[in-house]
């Protein structure tokens, strides 16, 4: 029963479970103060003190979740404590402790990158806004139109390999690599447009006019999925109260 | 019976009340007049007397708006006189009063942020726009949408943090500061794309371009948003109209 | 009886009417190679006699839709005839007929613009796609919507104003003119985003951030709008149908 | 029956037809190795042998593909043989074989044209998509709506030549060539906005203005086009499941 309470605390988060609310704050904070360091270039000493009790409570707090892992999957086996280290978020929870416990030179490149996956902990945030009507609406379209959003982002990856193909072989002499090529590609298409790299040849342009005005309905389409997935969501809601 | 006279000339805008109409007019002059000077380098002679002018003319309106809050507050007693001047419009009022009754150099930054602020004051002006049909529909479309807004902004929001944290760790050389990272992280998902700053490593560019195609979606989230509200909009008031 | 058929020739253009669909096609090559010699920097001498001929088949058409004016207007009395020259459509013939006949130096800035009006002949080609049942829906849906459409656009042109106003005092180094600051607003708006001109303030940068994050909505606006319209046009056009 | 189920292999796409799924899985691989040497610069030995052995297959399939043309066309007469080499696929799938072909220098660019055009075989691979109910309701979606997308690019396009004639005549410093112009004009309408040309005159900058903010309604077209269909789609999906 022990046990059973301390996954609600950590996982149920109920209106009325106070001990519940005050375990995700603090988490929430720990979760903050832990990626502030990567804010700044240089290091403070009291990055060191506020590293180590976030990182203490990141064990704790993983150690926790492991032996309540048969509540969250719903198996009751011994299995699950084996099955749970393998899933998503027990893989983001260890990595984002991995970086805190070494002794090395923080500036090392490959901590720096264990500690960005620090950052995807904040999505746990997200639970804080379980209850709000809106986001619970959003979280269902993009749910719902998980299908055609990938589809459409398979169409879209196609569309911009495609491109960087073409224009690499037609201007060979403003992109050295293929990678140059999708970078402007991908650019392009989401019309953001930087102007570091931009074709000088007439026929590099005429590809970039041909690519940049299929690319709008490239774009609408995402917007096309979500408003129609949006309406879904709301017709389906208002329903559900009448 | 006199104050609630002056109330009805300087807030109700009824399409018959000629002297109403007349004030609106008048204070809409004041305003523009009032925000020439912001848009010269120079100070001309004549912007002292415009600014005199204007100003006396705020002085008397937030009186008159004063002297009627209990009408405004819908509040009978005394204490909508002390609640007033703490209400969001009357601070913006005030605040707007503010850089004309000093006599220190207009160049003076402060001075001109407060200045700033009078533009506010041109939202006042939409007043004149209540009658329209369209802009009606619009305004219920944002204030019915405002939840679903409010989330969706901060989903953007938290996914520009989480694009610059990231982009700052791996790319420091190409960001001096976290705020040069948010400030591309922004730039970049709202597709506008200056190219003072953009990545230069491969890595840097990895993560623009995953950042970039994420990001259609979420620009795509608030046209769904409003396209919803607004057709839920039209529907209503074609039933309304039945 | 003369004068009607003129003015079906001309005007109207049935399915069966093989002499009006000979006229439009006549007219419409007429625009098109009067507007080539905009497309040169350098003239050539070919350009004198085709902008001769076309100069005279301007000045007939502008003959023949003067004396149907009756039946264009809908008013048999003569007053039609003195009217019509003030419609913009005539005005629109006479002005594209006016930077031929001079002798003047056709380098001459004014004559340069008074021929790019000309271009604006160029609408009347759209009545050939008259019969389109998609560019029926399409002109429907903007006409129906011109009213929600003007307010955005209402809305979006104060929003640029005020960010240009704003930008412009917080940092008035990287702005000369306000006119620089209004088209700074309206390319970032528009999320256009050249980079010739763009804030280097950390002040300059926060407006900006803000400036664009709220002119998605503003960009989603019109989109929400023309979508609106466009189902609508569409059940209509179904229901019609039936 | 030998050649029809020739044609069920390299056709039809049955869900239980193994053979058929195998051949489909050999041409994908064949083509994507055949794309690789297009994404790099220089030329190793094995592109050599990787090229021999794909065009060998795209031969062999063009062959099975020309004796099957019947059941293709549906036209059990022999006059399919003579049409189907016209078909656009039959033409696309000859022009990607004859660039390795040639004993010709690879550098060559008219061959490095046509083997971009086997880039086009990739669409082949959307067959593999077919029996995704998502990448279904799109491309339903796009037929569909194919005939008001192809206004709204007809008006894009008309919409992008004015701005071009107009700017190009207002401006003539910053554009040498009409060409350079329309290049502007799209990267501009479509609000890529690389930065690489843009007006600096105010008369340039007025236009750029006016053409920017028309624009988006321009882009709100497909939008509003691409969600109506999106919508209709998944209303008739709908039923059809009822």
């Amino acid at each position: 029963m022990m046990r059973k309470r301390i996954f609600e605390i950590i996982e149920t988060a109920k209106d009325d479970d106070k001990i519940s609310s005050i375990y995700d704050a603090v988490m929430l904070l720990a979760i903050i103060i832990s990626i502030i360091p990567l804010g700044f270039k240089q290091s403070f000493p009291i990055f060191h003190y506020t590293d180590l009790i976030t990182t203490i409570l990141f064990i704790i707090d993983y150690f926790l979740r492991l032996i309540t892992a048969d509540y969250k999957l719903q198996d009751r086996s011994a299995v699950a404590f084996v099955k749970y280290p393998f899933t998503p978020w027990a893989i983001v929870d260890l990595v984002s402790i991995l970086p805190s416990l070494t002794v090395l030179n923080p500036g090392f490149k490959l901590f720096r990158l264990l500690r960005i996956i620090r950052t995807l902990r904040v999505l746990r945030v997200f639970k804080a806004f379980r209850y709000s009507k809106s986001i619970k609406i959003i979280a269902r379209v993009i749910k719902n139109s998980r299908e055609p959003l990938m589809a459409v982002c398979t169409l879209a990856i196609c569309y911009i390999l495609i491109s960087a193909l073409v224009i690499f072989n037609v201007e060979a002499d403003s992109f050295d690599t293929l990678f140059d090529a999708i970078y402007w590609a991908t650019v392009s298409l989401t019309t953001v447009g930087y102007g570091d790299i931009y074709p000088v040849t007439t026929a590099g342009r005429v590809i970039t006019m041909i690519s940049s005005i299929f690319g709008i309905a490239v774009v609408a389409l995402p917007a096309g999925v979500i408003t129609a997935g949006y309406l879904e969501a709301l017709t389906e809601s208002k329903e559900k109260h009448k």
